[in-house]
């Protein structure tokens, strides 16, 4: 259907969008659980972890980070790989698309205008009280979900959540569903074990036993989640209109969290749209956490970095980043608005020569 | 051309967006200014002005005001006169118009999701320091001009800033127009001397002599504005398609910064719509200050009020309540969708009957 494109699923939900108008809204949103030492590879010390949504978003909409002196990269064997926002930029200005941020709650806020859904960060989800109020949380994404379905005729929603993979876990895992293990990661080596205890030691401290699950759907996100899954949950559930979930597998945290307010909710509204180092990453399974969940197509882009002399993007070959701040549904974004594959790529390659 | 219509300059911008597809932003803000005894009518005491624009658009959005126990209402001669947003709501509702709330910097946040473009609302004009950084509110403001600019064809922009045309006459005096007696109020008494002190004392507490002009167009805001002019200011530079200013005098000083900033900017882009209370108001003259300015078209609507059996929108028709949170401008956009005044008439009494 398209260059680079593996289906998992259905095409009707492509069909639908194809030439469509379509709106990008990134959601940002950070946790204290970004700083635990090894968790996450996004940001150059744990400490800087929680700048780099704000970095990301700031990257595309005015070229280069404010918040931060340096630009996020990820470090591997000595060479950088770029912010995988580099890629969402290219591929959205090439189909102007338009672009916004909603801050879901983020403890670093990006120097530009954006819609504020929630004001306050995560905390680490090791104390068992990562959140609080989910549900006014996703109350008012419901609202902007509403008035978003009036704006656009296709709406893509990216997230920037350092750590997101583990509050996607703990999601997931307080909701029943079987994800340890599952789950991708930002680096090569996927610290599942790291994750896991994390995730084990805030449901303990929330009362909540290992193996049990919660009652309440916003009790797994108050307990052991990040403030993004209620927000785009709201936004998915307050709209009307076609919706690509630009992730990987925290989207299969929202999908979860959907369902488990609404066990009725008809996801053929909704796809997920990643890239193939998410897909078939072999230290993860995105399938094998949706399948448990529902009928939801997974279309995966590969953007073809092979094709690419530049160092930094074939660090991506490698699993050094995989996903974020929605890379591969811009991509997918960009390609149903009839830009093709080569054409993205060449522009990701002159942004980052342009940018690093 | 329209029912209840007063063109006063062409009708080239209103054939311009006939049927186009529209959306409804409405810049909030507020200055300690408006804590002035009997400088404004937007709230029951001084203390409660600060509340209005927040409660005016969580009327719009949900219905009621949420930040506020009671709704902001003018109480003239016993009546309650409604508050604007209710036509403002009527008019969108029935054109199906997307509307979407910005911070300018208003010191109570509306509890919905809106978009920020600058946090800290403005001090007491008398000071001489009302706003910090207006030229970083401008700035903020063009970015997200350009983005709505990709989003829709018709950009509204409404207004809630109470004491509002206190600080309109301190932009406009400060860059050098003639609009001491001339701005509008939101009282059927216009308080033309308190205000003309105020910016008078603003000024001077500024070290702007009395008959000068600032040298520095964000000077003017700096000394003795409101938040919300640089905002639209930028909103409109930062963009690239028609725009409705919807308001009364304050919009005027919007202008004037505009032209401030390029003297050569085309004002054929842009108009400015309002209500007929405010065209043919005694107390002020929006089209003295508008003449000075440019070549920029004003459409004034009537809404009928006088047809109306609802004792609140009769206040109007005393000049209880002008024009505010884009009334007129919503009534005018919802025509040019082709929904008629009377349907919007109606609309407006059944909401009364239902919020009141």
């Amino acid at each position: 259907m398209y260059d680079g494109l593996t289906i998992y699923g259905s095409t009707e939900f492509l069909s639908n969008v194809a030439g469509k108008e379509s709106l990008f809204l990134c959601t940002i949103a950070t946790t204290e659980t970004s700083r635990i030492e090894g968790i996450t590879g996004a940001g150059v010390t744990p400490e800087l972890t929680e700048y780099t949504p704000a970095a990301d978003v700031e990257l595309i909409v005015r070229g280069a980070p404010s918040c931060l002196p340096e630009i996020p990269q990820t470090v591997v064997g000595g060479v950088s790989a770029p912010t995988p926002a580099v890629i969402t930029k290219a591929a959205l200005e090439l189909a102007n698309i338009p672009f916004l941020v909603a801050d879901a709650g983020a403890a670093i806020k990006p120097n530009l205008p954006y819609i504020k859904i929630n004001d306050q960060a995560g905390k680490d989800i090791r104390t068992g009280k990562a959140v609080d109020s989910a549900e006014n949380i996703f109350e008012n994404a419901k609202i902007l979900g509403k008035t978003l379905s009036q704006i656009t005729d296709h709406l893509i929603i990216g997230e920037s959540t350092p750590a997101g993979t583990t509050t996607a876990l703990g999601v997931l895992t307080a909701l029943g569903y079987d994800a340890s293990f599952k789950v991708s990661g930002s680096m090569p080596e996927n610290p599942h074990h790291l994750k896991k205890d994390v995730v084990k030691e805030g449901m303990e401290n929330a009362g909540i036993p290992w193996g049990e699950t919660v009652k309440d759907a916003f009790q797994a996100v108050e307990a052991v989640g990040d403030p993004m899954i209620p927000a785009v949950a709201g936004l998915v559930m307050g709209s009307e209109i076609p919706i690509s979930l630009a992730g990987g597998t925290q989207m299969t945290a929202v999908c979860a969290l959907i369902k488990a307010i609404n066990p009725d909710f008809d996801f053929s509204r909704l796809c997920i749209t990643t890239t193939i180092f998410v897909a078939q990453d072999a230290t993860s399974d995105i399938n094998h956490i949706v399948e448990q969940i529902g009928d939801i197509s997974i279309y995966a882009v590969d953007p073809y970095f092979h094709k690419s002399d530049n160092e930094g993007l074939q660090t991506y070959l490698n699993g050094s980043v995989k996903e974020g701040v929605g890379a591969g549904g811009a991509i997918l974004a960009a390609m149903t608005q009839g830009i093709s594959l080569d054409d993205i790529r060449q522009k990701i390659e002159k942004l980052c020569q342009e940018i690093f």
